[in-house]
């Protein structure tokens, strides 16, 4: 393997030239950092990922792609993201697909266009396959809930099964028995994979819960508890997809004069802001944001110093408590 | 002044060719490319400020500068300056202070160093003065609530008094008499505007508020109201500097057993997402922070245009009735 020394005799340098054009810590001249960047590349030489990301003409910017900057998931996970990349010596790039496919493929075109060495992949509605695009491209990746999907493709994981078991055996341990679901979308991988965790949990106890359709939003909350009233019964737990969708149901449950956690149990998932805020507060399955942009950041900055090979990484969940549970009424 | 045509001479190719440089329409040859723009340069020919973007050698990305990403006002903020951008034919570079003297610098910086055209600074807490720095560099730029600071330099002004005369007048109706203002801090001129135009409009009606310190967080509404507990006498009503602090406010009423608006009614302003969605929902004064991005942004590609001069712009403020205020108690 070609070593700075023999990068340095080709080109007819010193090895510390080779050094400044691959760190930037001098000025060297045009001419004589394009033949050291051309000698390398002849040579195949690719001391450390920087130089290779330098030979290619990579910005000091990393890559970040969310859904929507309106859903209160999202602005704590970049804030962390963008601190972590700060830290490392980057700026970011924040795209945002609307759950629109044009706009992912724009975003991640955008990505190539603009040369960043990597990007963090942080909404489950983007195609993985888009992945290939970057790899094509030399740049390394990090999707939410995908799956590895290819070499230089690393994934996070989230582990709802933890929190919803947590969730699950509280509210049994509450007296509670008569459930229902509020599911989120079903072509969002991640939704999908909480409502089996949940479904999971409760047939681990014998129950089942009544599933209701829902969208993730306030709006699909108040709609589902409108369905429920209008039944034979109420269940004593709800539990829903997302903490949006558990404030809709306290909304509903509020208007109908229906107290939660008197009458009826609610539980949310995600731990947004705004979370510890309704009246009552809301006992949620947190999902951290904040670590999970810290934690997508450091492995994409290890995959780029090539300390890291790509992997498959687990973000825990657990079960925050609040005042929107109690013991199941009779 | 120089024409197309003239360039077209001198360069010594079609006057389609120069079209093609300006407009990034067809492939040129880089060596035909540079000689047309150093001719473009000689001949101070700016056919438009897209050509003269283009000869300097400006980046099609929007800046936008915002405070921090977490104070729920940003992200419509956000959403809707970007798709105004995108719809103009620009990505956006959005950049953080966090508050920090030193990161709002850092921005400012990033900003130049990426080339691009335009920024709006949708923050009121940044010095001004920086904008002297993207003068220097060519960059428009747009700033909030800081007046117009140079010949380039458009502004947002927030017409504060139209939303507090509202609030104050509708609370007059109501009889209420006894009135507090939970204050931001004082250093950022939008606080102290606002808080400028409630003490007027209350003066208008013979009024004045005991005024409280905070400093625009939910914590800080809090505290507030424990203060306001101990006082020989509460207030019938109480305006905030933001809805974070009049959140705030609602939860510590409640914990203390006083029901709002029955015994005290509340009223925030900005308008932020959760405003509508708390128990009972907050009555604010509206800052469309939306048809902020819009503005700002629509005003920045104006002057990119040419087609706007510099100027200052004004967003007006309303009053929205929700739930969180009612007659006042006696």
């Amino acid at each position: 393997m070609a070593k700075m020394k023999d990068v340095a005799e080709r080109a007819g340098v010193a090895e510390s030239t080779v050094s400044h054009v691959i760190n930037n810590t001098r000025f060297v001249t045009p001419a004589t950092r394009e033949r050291v960047l051309r000698v390398m590349s002849e040579l195949n030489f690719h001391g450390n990922a920087h130089a290779r990301r330098l030979a290619r003409g990579h910005s000091d910017f990393l890559g970040l792609i969310i859904s929507d900057i309106e859903n209160p998931f999202f602005p704590g996970l970049i804030k962390s993201f963008e601190s972590s990349a700060l830290a490392g010596g980057f700026d970011i790039l924040l795209c945002t697909t609307n759950y629109d496919a044009a706009r992912a493929e724009a975003a991640f075109r955008k990505m190539i266009e603009n040369k960043v060495p990597g990007v963090a992949v942080m909404t489950s509605r983007v195609d993985p396959s888009l992945a290939s695009v970057l790899q094509r491209n030399d740049v390394a990746s990090i999707f939410l809930d995908s799956g590895q999907v290819a070499e230089r493709t690393s994934n996070i994981r989230i582990q709802y099964s933890q929190g919803a078991e947590q969730a699950v055996a509280y509210l049994h341990n509450l007296g509670h028995r008569d459930f229902a679901f509020i599911a989120g979308p079903g072509n969002r991988s991640s939704h999908a994979a909480y409502k089996s965790a949940v479904v999971g949990a409760l047939e681990q106890l014998g129950l089942e819960a009544r599933l209701i359709d829902g969208e993730n939003s306030v709006a699909s909350g108040e709609r589902a508890v409108q369905k429920l009233l209008t039944s034979r019964k109420l269940p004593t737990a709800i539990l829903a997809s997302n903490d949006l969708t558990a404030i809709g149901a306290l909304r509903a449950f509020h208007r109908a004069g229906i107290r939660v956690p008197a009458d009826v149990s609610v539980v949310g998932a995600d731990d947004i802001p705004f979370a510890s805020l309704t009246n009552p507060s809301l006992t949620t399955v947190q999902i951290g944001n904040e670590r999970l942009g810290e934690l997508a950041c450091q492995k994409l900055l290890g995959m780029l110093r090539d300390s890291d090979a790509a992997s498959e990484l687990v973000l825990p969940t657990e079960l925050v408590i609040r005042e929107s549970t109690a013991l199941a009424a009779h």
